[in-house]
């Protein structure tokens, strides 16, 4: 049985292409599960339930490729897709029985879309096509219940007009409230046939007087307009828009089931409902659902009544609910996994309107993917392939309930993930002292800095206006796992006023504000989460990952805290240690200070010989949390005025001083404004930082390598196996790393002999970050123990763009106009960058066919560009501990992806 | 004659390899030209000339890899070294009948440096070597000269103690002084044996007191540490300086010739002097030296007296300059070249002691070489060939008079070449105020802006205390051909004060400076200055080069008067004409702030359209001074926000208005304080600016091309060619490209429709200037009519280097040290840059065979990397105005290389 699930299973999820064809409709029998790209997914759903004896309505299938057809010509359908849609209602006809329009059998359809893939609510359907009001009559008397007939009549005109003729549909809504309110109506059902008509009958008016034109009375004109209305709904702004966050092409168009209509409003033995084979929200292995008596589909969906629980229909409709227990099972057995179904009882008669594989949360995910191969249903790897890897972000961060109704006040970018409450703290002080007190707080920033890291670490979640995916907040709040949305673009912070303004609202630091960095959304007070939990579920998914993986997965991880929660998300070392991190620590950062602006060279080690052991015991406590696997420290990398005061700041502070400053304090402040003023830099990003600082101040290399060394000596005396990589960034000359690397080793060996633990190993190694160094890989190799791709600069670098600055202005725009595909600093991009580490990785191991190359940028953690980087043969990822198991995942993937 | 001049000088300018050989020493009559690697450019000279019978003392030459062996190993001589000197010695000592430290006919030997390629005056040279009191003695006996003998032994003491033992020169110079004054001698010659002789004593006692040992005696071993002290010497601090600065390689080392010394302080018919065979400032055919009677070589090197013109000689030893004009005529002959030759006469007799192809100013070399040609000496190659493409700068500005002897006030970098005297401006408005009034005014800046540009163009030259070969100064001051020094980093600027302090001394605006932009040397007063003239011999000179050329030359032009500046001086169009510069001008920058700041669309649109005519009249005039030839029009490249005020200076005004300015000011100060904030970008290199503007502002790519393309309909009525190229800049997506040259193409064809001229082309190109965009340059290319690389922002990105920071901290530094062997912004990294170049290149032709692209980068005017960009096969070069007769040399210099 598991074999015959698994297959039909592949089928499903890798669509056969979408064939030439010389037709554009297709009858329910032509078709099955493997024509999703044809029939969309709705349809090749339908035509396998029917293929398998799974009850459902008749109809047919008008292709995706029509749509794409008709879209393309503007207005103008293809030639022969009306004649073939009549030539199919023809032959429903007469497998039914009943006519379009027909005044004893009115035949009544549904037109529903159905792209390839589910892009649920997004795109339009219209149900009850056929009516009028002398078919309404007609349907009154055949059926013998004249209130279903009316109420299938409003029911189109509502629809109808809404979707095909365009009238607003709050109209409808407040016509429909307000005749319930006058009737003491708590529910539609509670309202008579004579006020259906009447509702018809003002519905048909509300038409007329928004679009001046009546609603059509003829059926195939209903019929041809409906589709239109489909095929067109594919290219709404709703849709455009989900398409793009869901990286679907635009090309690929929707379906349009015609089908004949099952009627869930025929009375008290009709209803419709949806359920799921598992529980979508635990997955657990338990049937899941929730109807309507006497409704259409629609008004499970838009929330009119409110369902009730599965459970409670079987004393209804017993037998009703005993077949839909066994297509529940037929059906995931058939697609070997959880399915999500919609259904409608017909006087007691059960139709399956719809099946898909069921969305749900990533502890669900994890669950059902364990238990189905538990259960022998699938194998491990399809298995592994079912799960989205970036969906496992949300089980390692509370969430926002999604039961939630809030209107959010704004949104910015999804910057790291997990959902935060707190109250507002307008700067980095005031969060920390807050965020001491026990107080739940969230840093609200124009954008932050080094400087403001003491805010991000006591503050339950940032949220900046300015900067993108990898802003210095996003980059420190993901490092930290700390929820963040950046680059919230109407967002105004007075801060004379202590104010933010938030979509039109202002807010003070006493109020509360929910992020949501998983969504980007920000909302106006305390919403309720959901905790986090690593699963048994987790870890035996994760498990099977490791075991097909090539990939190995390090972490980015400053402290010792980061380095311990890395290792338990299953980091396989420390890809990317970053020591400036560690000289922004309130209690160093004067001293960090001093040694910049240190006079003379006496003066500058005094500095350095202070900073010294506090760097030592940062390292001795990484070590430990990491004994036994590599710790790669990169030497210190930003420029230095990064330590030091803003410029515009501080010159406002003199100016300030020179009215009313103590002279003294004057001087002191006037010459620190003239260092800041010699040290800044126009595009500091291009500056003097990495090797080139280093080789411009080789006694802040040799402090921070004695540093790491003697930490080695330390740790090992306590039974400790430390790892030791030194990792020296931007560089672009082999020179440089020449250079450096001679004074690493120089001033390593010293300390090691004396410790007298020469045997203590260490490696050095270089970033490659620059496309000179990728280019010139070969040249550099020969200086290196080891590669790590900083694909973050390299991107900056390779396309000229600022991340800092990009993402809030053009890349943004870029992103939404479709000129680039996704934010590079979040994909790889791989024609480019991608080709740079290709080159590179090329280079490097021609001159050095052994050479350990890892990636410790952003794009470590996201699951498209492992896949990239999978194949282009790097040894390694490093990311964000959070993102380990994501990449864990997404490493596996990247294997099954070859396999396959 | 030519045939055999030309095959000779060839040999003495690609000199024949080092060979592997057993021995270090080689004897005169074993050497000639062709071995100036192995025995120096002076030792294989001698030789060449004892070969063709010119009177040289006796002697040998201990090679350039004996002194690359013995700097090895430090201070250990190789072996054999030693003993073949000795043996050579003895050979010599044999020839002559003379012996080292004989007391009857003792041997005096001349120890000379001498490298492969000439270091003037950088490395060491010991004479009279072999000399002690008891020699002096026996000297003045056997000559029957006792003061030449004691003249000849205080030279003795004096070079070898300065040379050889350390002791500072100043040491005896005060001496000799001092002895002079109380002799009341006007010149060295007026002092008696007997002075010459306590000289000498007191000269020994001089030596013993600052290096506590006695000069030694033992005339070999005087000679071993002679050796070793040229040696030595070539790695002396200001050799080591020379070769960076010219190029030289650090391991070549310098030969050491040993000769017999001949003496022109032998008496009345005695003298020493230099002769050039043809005038080296004017290239005039006419023989030019000086000579100083009764004195040794290094006199008239030293100034120590004043040397007479050379026809003087001829009254006094008519014989031996007749002599000498005979040997002058011999050797240009035989060098087929200028020659600089060092001779001595002794009792009469001449000497010839050294020849060298002589150096010469630009104006010489042009007139030599037109010379030699038309004289049949050479052919047009070698005449090319001859011409450093480089020195021609030197011809198109005025220059510092070279005899001045001022001492700089400090340096910087020679940013733009030529020399400028003026006095002091300390802002851009108070330069431009006082040069209309006519005044020379030098701008001295921290650095320059945009804003500052009117300032640059009203004075006569610029000095900035920040920023390298590429910084706005010296790109503006380079395209306008004004004199720039750039980046002095001891100059402080006290805006308050308005004074300036250079190395020390405290300037204000009513002081004068002179700057050499050649050099980067900045003097306080005015120096004289020597115009420049454009001459035949450069017009001539420079047809030969475009006959030999396959580059195209083009230029970087922004105005009507740049371009026919460069038209004159051989541009073949405009690879590069920057429209911004154009928007800084004082009477627009207003309109374009407005445009920048407007709040609505309309706003926008009307100041746009107040630009438009603007443009449109200097694209018309561009257009008429390059009529029939290309025009590169670059859309707007910079980002917004440097079109506005600076940040800080803007926060600064708003706190000052905050206590005492008028509400409405300080709240436009503090709208604009806010526009300027959310423009401004932490890297505005990587920021937005180029492409990505024109996609965020379409409505200023339309304004522009109807601005060129109106521009040139307007032209053409008046008979005039326009060539419309149109660039877009800073691509990195072919999306990009497509999208702007849609709307060019729109906007131009809708231009020309209505100016009924469809037939007017116009080419739609762009710049690759981002490492992606030549790694894409295959898709990039579909889009793009032609291709011009921006190396200087592809050196930027590939390297990772701001230009606007790096030259004046670390990569300085790199140069210095060795870490880069050239500025990559100066000369293109061809490792890295060029394989960039190469791969985008090699994509783009892959694509479309036919694609034109040059190059608009400063390399383009620099002549090594031209040989490498024609090596790369770019059709073209671009570069500023005064660099394009340089340009077109160079290409020549390129063919011929690869002919070589």
């Amino acid at each position: 049985m598991s074999t015959s699930a698994d297959s039909r299973a592949a089928a499903t999820e890798t669509a056969r292409p979408v064939p030439v064809r010389d037709r554009y409709v297709y009858a329910l029998s032509e078709g099955d599960a493997g024509m999703s790209a044809l029939l969309g997914a709705k349809g090749a759903g339908v035509a396998e339930m029917r293929r398998i004896g799974v009850p459902v309505p008749d109809g047919f299938t008008v292709t995706t490729a029509a749509c794409v057809a008709a879209m393309r010509s503007r207005e103008e359908w293809p030639e022969r897709l009306w004649d073939e849609i009549q030539e199919h209602i023809a032959a429903l006809e007469q497998r039914t029985g009943r006519t379009l329009g027909d005044l004893d059998q009115p035949l009544l359809v549904s037109v529903r879309s159905g792209a390839a893939r589910s892009m649920p609510g997004m795109m339009d359907t219209v149900l009850d096509v056929g009516m009028s009001e002398r078919v309404a009559e007609a349907l009154a008397a055949e059926s013998g219940s004249p209130r279903f007939a009316w109420d299938s009549y409003r029911r189109l005109v509502q629809m109808y007009g809404e979707v095909v003729m365009g009238v607003p549909g709050e109209a409808f809504e407040r016509e429909l409230a307000s005749l319930k309110d006058r009737r003491g109506a708590r529910q539609d059902t509670d309202l008579t046939t004579e006020d259906l008509k009447q509702l018809a009958t003002v519905f048909r008016g509300i038409v007329r007087q928004s679009t001046g034109h009546d609603l059509p009375d003829d059926p195939h004109e209903q019929l041809r307009r409906a589709v239109d209305a489909v095929f067109r709904s594919w290219d709404s702004p709703r849709a455009q828009v989900y398409r793009r966050l869901n990286t679907i092409p635009d090309d690929l168009g929707t379906a349009v089931n015609i089908m004949q209509m099952v009627y869930g409003n025929k009375g008290s033995t009709s209803a419709t409902g949806v359920c799921f084979t598992r529980n979508p929200a635990t997955g657990a292995r338990e049937r899941y659902g929730e109807f309507l008596l006497n409704a259409q589909g629609e008004d499970v969906v838009a929330g009119v009544r409110t369902p009730r629980p599965l459970a409670e229909l079987e004393k209804v409709l017993p037998d009703a609910v005993a077949r839909l227990r066994t297509v529940m099972d037929q059906l995931e057995s058939h697609f070997g996994d959880m399915q999500d179904i919609e259904f409608t009882v017909e006087d007691g008669v059960l139709y399956v309107l719809q099946v898909r594989t069921g969305k749900r949360t990533a502890a669900a995910a994890l669950k059902v993917a364990r238990d189905l191969v538990a259960e022998g249903r699938i194998d491990v790897t399809t298995a592994l392939r079912r799960i989205d890897p970036a969906q496992l972000d949300q089980v390692l961060h509370p969430t926002l309930d999604p039961s939630h109704h809030a209107v959010p006040l704004t949104h910015g970018l999804n910057a790291s993930p997990g959902a935060a409450v707190g109250r507002i703290a307008l700067d980095a002080d005031g969060a920390a002292a807050r965020g001491a007190t026990g107080e739940d707080v969230v840093l609200v920033r124009w954008e932050t800095t080094p400087d403001d890291i003491h805010g991000v670490a006591a503050a339950q979640g940032v949220l900046t206006a300015h900067g993108g995916m990898t802003s210095h907040a996003a980059v420190v709040a993901r490092g930290m796992g700390t929820p963040c949305v950046a680059g919230a673009a109407d967002l105004h912070i007075d801060l004379a006023a202590r104010t933010v303004t938030i979509g039109g609202a202002v807010l003070t630091e006493s109020d509360v504000i929910t992020l949501d960095g998983s969504t980007g959304q920000v909302y106006a007070g305390a919403l309720p989460l959901v905790p986090p939990r690593i699963t048994d579920d987790f870890s035996t998914v994760l498990g099977w990952a490791d075991d097909v993986r090539r990939l190995g997965v390090r972490a980015n991880a400053d402290t010792a805290a980061d380095a311990a929660r890395a290792r338990e998300l299953g980091a396989e070392g420390i890809g990317l240690c970053r020591t400036e991190h560690m000289f922004m620590a309130p209690d160093r950062l004067p001293v960090v200070q001093r040694m910049i602006l240190a006079d003379d060279p006496t003066d500058r080690q005094a500095a350095l010989d202070e900073l010294l052991p506090m760097q030592q015991s940062d390292f001795e406590q990484i070590y430990t949390a990491m004994s036994g696997l590599p710790v790669a420290v990169r030497l210190i990398d930003p420029p230095l005025h990064e330590f030091l005061p803003d410029l515009t700041e501080q010159a406002l502070l003199v100016r300030q001083l020179e009215t009313d400053g103590p002279a003294e304090r004057l001087a002191r402040e006037r010459a620190l404004l003239d260092r800041i003023t010699r040290l800044t830099e126009t595009n500091p990003m291009l500056g003097t930082r990495g090797v080139r600082l280093a080789l411009l101040h080789p006694e802040i290399v040799v402090m921070q390598t004695r540093a790491i060394i003697r930490a080695a000596l330390a740790v090992r005396r306590r039974g400790i196996d430390p790892h030791v990589e030194i990792m020296v960034p931007l560089v672009a000359f082999a020179e440089e790393l020449r250079r450096v690397r001679e004074l690493v080793a120089a001033t390593a060996d010293e300390e090691l002999a004396r410790g007298g633990a020469a045997d203590l190993g260490y490696r050095v190694g270089t970033m490659i970050e620059l496309p000179r160094a990728a280019l010139l890989a070969g040249e550099i190799a020969e200086h290196a123990d080891f590669f790590s791709f900083g694909t973050n600069d390299l991107t900056q670098t390779a396309l000229g763009i600022s991340r800092d600055d990009a993402e809030a202005s053009f890349l943004t725009s870029y992103a939404r106009s479709g000129v680039v595909p996704a934010d590079p600093f979040a994909t790889l991009d791989e024609p480019g960058v991608g080709e740079l580490v290709r080159i590179g990785l090329g280079r490097a191991r021609r001159a050095d066919p052994g050479l350990e190359a890892g990636v410790c940028g952003e794009h470590g953690g996201d699951p498209a560009s492992i896949i990239v980087l999978d194949g282009l043969g790097v040894d390694y990822v490093s990311c964000s501990p959070f993102r380990v198991p994501v990449a864990r995942l997404a490493a596996a993937h990247a294997r099954l992806a070859v396999g396959a």
